[in-house]
Order: structure tokens, then sequence, then C-alpha cells
């Protein structure tokens, strides 16, 4: 074979390689970043579930030491797991939800931090209560994810609804 | 020196120098996250005043193209730049915050994310305008820092303040 047509065969061959493999990782990506978003949705719907049965052992499980937590009642912030644990056992048996929508869950993964947002719908009784919830969880060097910050806000009943 | 006093020489040197190398590292790591945390929040004041002049682009300039994005008065998160921009330059010339205050700013950081929260204050002639704001910026491949979460709140007037 000719050097010119050696050229001609091998660089399409390299460049299919090439492709292939870029397509390969970032296939490979995606489906990681889909498991991911699975994992994470998942976990937040199993402390979600225990919360609106009264206990919200669920989610302060899933906290991790350094959380912030901003509660939609509340002005400040809750700094570090033991001040969140305390605002949540106050609250222990206080809620209950008879059901619940997750609306458009959307997860962001960057590395080892991943950030679930999305529009909940919890039924009490005769009334529906509406909230928007950032949840950011960070995956930890035993590979588990904790939440590290968490924002529960209201919808404002005036003109909130679109 | 014998085998055994080089030992007892050689192990506390090795230790020492491994100690050294310890809390040097995480030195630069405190180091290193106090410098981002400086930069965030130096570049979330820079938005916020624009954005209290009535200029939204501050904050347009410095949010990612895959932002999602909680608005106080809205229900529906955006999603994506276009979505936002769309909405900012509906607010354009429509604030006018005469003061406001930053209260208790935390950044967390994790590798290139370093998530933002804080209360604002804003003062609107005689009105007092309460706030809690999380915002999640990643570092680039630019290096430079873009918000590609952001979730803005009110405070509850009812019970919102502690």
């Amino acid at each position: 074979m000719s050097l010119i047509l050696k050229k001609f065969v091998y660089f399409p061959v390299i460049s299919l390689c090439f492709c292939s493999c870029t397509q390969d990782k970032s296939k490979n990506k995606n489906m990681n970043q889909d498991n991911i978003s699975k994992t994470i949705i998942a976990m937040e719907k199993t402390a979600l579930e225990e919360l609106n049965r009264g206990n919200p052992s669920g989610y302060l499980k899933i906290y991790a030491k350094d959380i912030t937590y901003f509660d939609p009642f509340k002005e400040k912030r809750f700094d570090g797991l033991k001040k969140v644990q305390i605002f949540y056992n106050s609250l222990q048996g206080s809620v209950y939800v008879e059901h619940y929508e997750m609306i458009d869950p959307v997860v962001q993964v960057s590395d080892e931090i991943a950030i679930l947002s999305y529009n909940l719908v919890s039924h009490i009784g005769n009334e529906v209560f509406r909230e928007k919830c950032t949840e950011v969880y960070r995956q930890e060097s035993d590979k588990q994810w904790k939440i590290i910050h968490s924002h529960w806000s209201l919808v404002q009943p005036a003109n909130g609804k679109e």
C-alpha cells in the first residue's frame, strides 16, 4: 500500500475509533447521570414519605453533619445537623400528609454533587399545600449520598401560581 | 546508631514530616476555600447591586446555560438561561432598592461546586423586603464561576421572623 493510500485508509479508521470512544464516554456519562438522578429521586421520596407519616428520621439519616437548612416557616438558616435535629424533633408527629405529588424533579449532576429541585404538592385533609424544594446532595467518601443544603419555600398564594 | 535507636529517631521525624504535610494540605485547602468564598460573595454582591439599580444583566452574565431558577413570586421553576433571560428582561427597570444587607452568607465548597446561602434585606422606600437565597455556583472549564441553580424565597410575614 502506498503511503498516501495508507493515510487515506488509516485516517478514517482512527477518526472512527476516536468518535466511537468519545460517543461511548458521553453515553457512559449520560447513563451515569441517569443512574444518579434515579438514586437521588428515590432517596428523596423515601425520606419524604416517612416525613409525611410524621417521622422526620428519614431526612435526618441523610442529612450531612455540615448541612445548612432553610425551613419555609423560619427566616434564619439552621447550620449543622444538631440544630436541624432539635428543630425536626420538635415537629415529630405533627405532620400527616395523606398523599403528595413530586412535580418536575430535575437533578443536575456535577462530579460528587447532585442538585435536586422540584415542586411539591401535599394534601392534608381538604387543604392543599404547595412548596418549592432544592436539595443539594454530596457523595461522601463511603459513596453514600448526603444532603448538605436544603431550601424549602412556600408558593405565594396571591400571585405564585402560573 | 543502633537499629532500635534509629527507629526511635526516624519514626518521630517521619511522623513529623507526615503531620506537617497533612497540616499543610489542610491549611492550603482551607485557604483555597476562603478564597473561593470571598470570590463567590463578591460576585454575588456585584450582580445584586446591579439588580438593585434595575439592571438584571449582572446576574444574566453569571448564569450558566443550564441554570434552573426558582423565583420567589412564581410557582414553576425556569429551566435554562433563555427562559430566565425573557423573564428577567420583563423586569428591567422595575426594581429600585436603596440599600440592602446580605446577612450571614455561608459558602459550602466541594471541588468545582460552591453553594452560597444568605438572608437578604432590601429597603425600598419605607418598605422592608426580606428574602432567603440559595445560589449554586459551578466552576466552568475556563475557571469562571457560573450559577447553575438559584432559589429565592420570601420570609413568611406571619411567623417567619425568629
